[in-house]
C-alpha cells in the first residue's frame, strides 16, 4: 500500500525511465544483430590485411589503404567523405636483418642465429654489420651502476620481461616499454655501440616485435642501432652470458629514414540533424608496421570505426550530432595525423564532444575506458544495464587513445575500446600480426559495441548537467 | 557527527567485514599470481595434447591419459590420489571418410569432393559407400512436411546454421545441436537411407565437427549412417541443390561401435582439515573427440582442475572440507564417469556440497553460472567485487556442467566455468582443436579462477542460512 503514496510526478519519470530504457534495449539488439549478422568489418579486414597488408607511414601500402579506404567509405553514402593531408616520417627496413651468438669453445667458434628485428627509426648497422660483447640489463639504472667501464664498445642487452601476473597486458607493456623506446639514448651515455630489447610479449616464442624508437637531441654519429629479439632468443642469450660472458653479439640491419613525406588521414561524416556542429567521432589507425598484416594493430581499428558509420545508417539511427570517422596516419611513429586532426579541428572551431578511438585489438570487447569529467562518468554508469546483455562490463576511468588524445577540453568525453588483452602481446608489432589472428565475432561484436556507445552519447548528449536540456528529457 | 550514534557491535561487523575482504583480496591477488607466474595447466595441456593427442573413450590414447594424469597428481604430494574403474562405451571411426557431390552436366558426370566425418556412435556406410539423393531441410517439422514420398530412398541434409546474433555461442549451439543428436532417428521415420548434418560451427570453414548422436530404440537394421559436413561445404552442397535438384550424394565412413570397455575416472584428494566429510570437487572430461588433440575441449578443464589442488597448496590454503579433483571419463559419448562417480557418492553417503565443472575451452574466463539456491547464489554475489581486479564479472544463475550435474541435491552448489565462448565453435569437436589454439595465460587465468572459487566455498561453507554457523563467522 505504501507504492500508492508515492507522487505522481515520481511514477510518470519511472515510467518514462523504464521506456527509455526499453527503446535503448530495442536499438542495441538491432546494431548487435546488424553487426554479427550483416556487419562489413571483416571483410573489409580481409582486404587490407590480405590485399594490402603491412602499411607502414609513407610506404606504397599506406597509399593504397588510404585509396581503398576511402572508396569504401564513399560507398557508404555517409554525406562527406575526404582526406585531409599530413605529412608522415618514412622508414624503411631494408633487406632482412640478420644476427647471430658467437661464442668460443675450445680453439672452435660457434655461431647460433637468432630472430631480430630493427626497431622503428633505429638507424643501420655499419654495412658488414656490428659484432661486439654483450652486457645484459634489466633497467636504466643498472647501466649507471655498471658505467661506462664495463658498457663502452658493448651491445647493451635489455631484457626485463613484461610482468605476468599483471591482469592487463597493457599495464605490463607500460612498465617495461622504456627499454624499447629509450633503451638506445640511454645505454648510448655510456658509449654503448648498439642495442637488443627482448620483444614486448608475454609469450615465448621466435617472433621478434619491432615498435619506435627515439634519439632525442643525439647527434646523427652518436645514434646507435636498436633491433629487438624474439622472447625465445633473449632467454638463450641471456642463459649463454652466464655461462660465457666473453661471447659476441653479431647484427646487421638495413634500415633507414628518409624525409617526411605527403599521406592521409581518411575521413568520411554524417552530418547531424539537429547539433551538426557537435561533432563525435569513432576513429583507428590505417597506418601498422610493417612485419604483419597489421590486423590487430590498428587493421581491426579502422574497420571496426568504418563500421560504426553503416551500423548507425542501417539500424535506421539518424543522429542528431554529426558523427565522423576518422582513419588516422601515422600512429606508430609519429602520431602526426592525430595531431594534424585536432590542429584542423580547433582552427576550424569545430566542437568535438566525444571522440572513441579503438587501438587495442580485434578481440572481444570487454568495455570502454573513458577520459572525462565525474559528470559524464556517472552518465555512462547509467547505461551500464544497457550493455549487460552483451557481456560488456568494464567502465573506467583511464586513458583513452593515442589519436584522440589531442583533442581533449574540459567537457568533452574521449574513450577506449577495450578489448579483452590477454592475446594482444602475442601478436603487436610483429610478423604474427595477421588476418587468421582476429576472430569475425570478436571484430563484431567490438564494432557493436562502439556503434551502442556512440548512439547513446549522440541521444542524451555529452555532459548533460552542463547542458541542462539533456537531462530533463 | 551522526555516525558516532551507531551502536558499537555494528562498528565491529562493519571492522570484521572489512578484515575479511581485505585478507580475501590478499589471497586472491596470491592465487591469480601463482597461477600466472608459476602454474602447471600450460605444461600439462602440452603433455596431454601433443604427447597423447585425442582421446576416445575406450582408445589406447584415453588409457594413456588416465596414467599419465594419475601420475602427475601423485606428484603433487595431495592426501590420495585413486582411479574409480567405469565401463564405457567404444566407438572407432576407422578409416577417414569421404564423400563427394555428383552432378551431371550435359553427358558429363561432375564430381566435387566435400568435408565430412562421421558422427560419433554412427554406423558406418554399406562397404562400397552410400549414394543417393539429397532433400535439404532446415528442422524436424520440414521433414514431417515433406513426408515419406519425398523423403524415401534418400539422404537428408540438415542445414540449419547455428543463429548468429546470439550473444552466448552456447545458446546458439543449443539451437541447433538437436539436427546432430537426433537427426537420424528423425529422418529414418521417413525412410531416409543417410543424414549429413551441416557442423556445428558459427564461421565459414573447412572442418567437419564430429559430436554425438543417438539411434534410441531404433533396431539395428534400421540404422543410417550420420555425418557431419563442413559449413564450407554446407554452404556448397545448398547452393549446388538450388541449382540442380537431382545432385547425389555419395559418402563412405568405416566407422564401428564395440562392446564397452573398462576405463577410469582418476580422483585426487586434499582431506579437509574440520570437515572432512564434506566434499568440494573441481572437474573436466579427460575423453575428448578423436579428429583433434581435445586442447578446449576439455583438456583445458583437465589440467585446469588439477592445477586448482595444487594453487591451493603453493599459494598455502590449507581447505577446512576436502577438495577433490575429478577427471571425468567418457563425458563426450555416455557421460559414464559422471554418472559412476556420484553413484559411488551416494553408496558410500559423501556430502557432496559444492562441485564446479570448466567444460567450456581454455579461453579467458568471464564468470561462472550456478545451480544453486537463492542463499547460495546471494553469497556468491556477496563475493563479485573480489573478482573484479580480475576482470570476472559473470555471475549467474543457470546450468553448471554435464558431468557434475548427477550431483545435484536441494541444498549444495553446481557451478560452471565460464569463459569467452566466441571461438569455442570455431574448434569444438573438430581437428582444429588443438594446442596452439590455447593461450596461456587465458587458460592459467581460467584456473586460477576456479582456485578463487573454490578457496571462498571453503572458508566461507555452502548454504549459509542452513549451516547457520558460518554466517556468524
Amino acid at each position: 500500500m505504501r507504492k500508492l503514496k508515492w507522487p505522481i510526478y515520481l511514477l510518470g519519470i519511472i515510467f518514462s525511465i523504464n521506456t527509455y530504457a526499453q527503446n535503448d534495449a530495442e536499438v542495441l539488439k538491432k546494431i548487435y544483430k546488424a553487426s554479427l549478422t550483416n556487419g562489413k568489418s571483416y571483410d573489409w579486414l580481409n582486404y587490407l590485411s590480405n590485399q594490402i597488408g603491412g602499411r607502414l607511414s609513407g610506404s606504397l601500402n599506406a597509399e593504397k589503404a588510404v585509396n581503398y579506404t576511402k572508396e569504401e567509405l564513399d560507398k557508404l553514402g555517409l554525406d562527406k567523405v575526404w582526406l585531409q593531408p599530413v605529412m608522415v616520417p618514412k622508414w624503411v627496413r631494408g633487406f632482412k636483418e640478420y644476427a647471430y651468438i658467437e661464442s668460443e669453445k675450445g680453439k672452435r667458434t660457434k655461431t647460433t642465429t637468432v630472430n631480430i628485428c630493427a626497431l622503428g627509426g633505429s638507424v643501420a648497422t655499419p654495412a658488414l654489420g656490428l659484432k661486439a660483447h654483450v652486457v645484459e640489463v634489466k633497467n636504466f639504472e643498472e647501466l649507471k651502476t655498471l658505467g661506462k667501464e664495463n658498457i663502452e664498445g658493448k651491445i647493451v642487452f635489455y631484457n626485463r620481461p613484461m610482468q605476468a601476473d599483471l591482469i592487463s597486458t597493457f599495464e605490463a607493456y607500460g612498465g617495461c616499454v622504456n627499454q624499447r623506446y629509450k633503451g638506445a639514448v640511454e645505454a648510448s651515455k655510456y658509449g654503448a655501440v648498439g642495442v637488443i630489447v627482448r620483444s614486448m610479449n608475454l609469450r615465448l616464442d621466435d617472433f621478434p616485435h619491432t615498435g619506435s624508437m627515439i634519439y632525442g637531441d643525439l647527434p646523427v654519429a652518436d645514434r646507435i642501432p636498436s633491433a629487438a629479439i624474439s622472447t625465445n632468443d633473449a632467454e638463450l642469450l641471456s642463459t649463454m652470458l652466464k655461462l660465457n660472458k666473453s661471447l659476441k653479439f653479431y647484427f646487421k640491419q638495413n634500415c633507414k629514414q628518409f624525409k617526411d613525406v605527403l599521406s592521409y588521414n581518411v575521413i568520411g561524416q554524417i552530418t547531424g540533424s539537429e547539433f551538426p556542429n557537435e561533432y563525435m567521432i569513432v576513429g583507428g589507425h590505417l597506418d601498422s608496421w610493417d612485419l604483419g598484416d597489421g590486423s590487430h594493430d590498428d587493421g581491426a581499428g579502422v574497420v571496426q570505426s568504418m563500421d560504426v558509420l553503416r551500423l548507425l545508417k542501417i539500424s535506421g539511427i539518424k543522429p542528431k550530432r554529426s558523427i565522423r570517422v576518422v582513419l588516422f596516419m601515422n600512429e606508430e611513429n609519429g602520431l602526426r595525423g592525430g595531431k594534424k586532426y585536432a590542429e584542423v579541428a580547433r582552427q576550424k572551431g569545430e566542437n568535438h564532444v566525444f571522440a572513441l578511438e579503438s587501438d587495442a585489438g580485434g578481440f572481444t570487447p570487454r568495455g570502454f575506458s573513458f577520459d572525462c569529467n565525474d559528470a559524464s562518468f556517472n552518465q555512462v554508469l547509467s547505461w551500464q544495464p544497457l550493455f549487460k546483455p552483451y557481456l560488456i562490463h568494464y567502465f573506467e576511468k583511464g586513458g583513452s587513445g593515442a589519436d584522440v588524445g589531442p583533442l581533449k577540453t574540459k567537457t568533452n568525453v574521449l574513450a577506449g575500446l577495450r578489448p579483452d588483452s590477454q592475446r594482444y602481446f602475442d601478436h603487436h608489432h610483429a610478423s604474427n600480426d595477421t588476418f587468421d589472428a582476429v576472430n569475425k565475432r570478436e571484430l563484431e561484436l567490438g564494432a557493436a559495441t562502439m556503434t551502442a556507445l556512440v548512439y547513446l552519447f549522440d541521444k542524451y548528449g555529452v555532459n548533460p548537467i552542463a547542458n541542462g536540456k539533456q537531462i530533463k528529457k
